[in-house]
């Protein structure tokens, strides 16, 4: 079953403020993570105008592969996304050295890399609407501070995920929604 | 540092007669893996022009990839390649459903699959002119027996390598190299 990832991200002028207002919906936070994703572009496609994304993202866990499809809806970011865990791929462990051995292969493949976002992404939960939406605040390299909100759903259930993330982020206090990826965004940026 | 595989494959018309040889060098058996490897063209390139391989392959340890680069040399069969070991991709663990997780993937980025190629590969290990040279007797299924000859170099050991492949070939009485892959025999016979 494919599954699509609904989710809407706001530029954040006060990040307190917005901690504040967290802890009013009683916010649980769950770990701070440092994220390096290296994009890759395609051999023949042109993921700008696809609308997809190929990225290795790099965190002190690990190593992952993930495939975003194209944007289903203009308000909610919905798109089916494939997100796979990649092994160590050097002896001894070292995430730095498997992101360097994948992309050997995926520019062996035709792909080309593209650029690197780094960002520090403190991760929390809130119960809402009966669901648990994930929150995230990031601070991104080069371009500040941005909360994301997030749901998955199966097909049938993306209408009903993005009302719930729409309402939250408007009860936050969030009302102007940013609908480019932090990628597009260094790249409009150059 | 590119690796080589510098690698030889012989059909076997009698199974007994080659193990008889391969003691008579003192041939180290190490095991026996069933292999299926699910082979994938590239979106825009057209791998069998430009004698490229992509590959998952699934055997009862785990699931890998690999990519092959186009042969360098006629004779022996040189080429550059990339092998990756995959994480498992499913709870619980599961190389199928992560094959499958992995086609999904491949797939989205626009390749498609072209066939599986399924073997019994019996290994062994022969200490010759003062290397290790790799020998595997395959049972392939619908091609029959074969024997392939492996070590790997780097760039400025290719020719030694490839002489010393052929060297140990010959004396076990194998004179007619194969030179295409088991998947260009299976689609030729198709």
């Amino acid at each position: 079953m494919p599954v699509y990832e609904v989710e809407q991200k706001y530029p954040v002028a006060d990040v307190a403020a917005l901690e504040a207002r967290l802890a009013g919906v009683a916010a649980g936070w769950h770990g701070v993570v440092e994220q390096a994703d290296r994009y890759f572009g395609h051999p023949s496609r042109d993921f700008a105008a696809t609308d997809e994304a190929l990225r290795l993202r790099r965190t002190d866990d690990g190593v992952w592969i993930t495939w975003k499809g194209p944007r289903l809806d203009a308000s909610a970011k919905t798109r089916r996304e494939i997100e796979l865990p990649l092994a160590e791929a050097a002896v001894p462990a070292s995430p730095p050295a498997t992101l360097d051995r994948w992309t050997d292969l995926l520019e062996a493949l035709g792909f080309r890399r593209v650029r690197e976002v780094a960002k520090r992404r403190r991760l929390a939960t809130v119960a809402w609407d009966g669901v648990l939406i994930e929150v995230a605040i990031d601070h991104v390299a080069g371009l500040g501070d941005f909360v994301e909100f997030e749901l998955q759903a199966d097909a049938a259930g993306i209408a009903l995920a993005a009302t719930r993330v729409e309402s939250l982020a408007r009860h936050l206090g969030c009302t102007c929604p940013e609908p480019r990826s932090y990628l597009e965004m260094l790249l409009t940026q150059a």
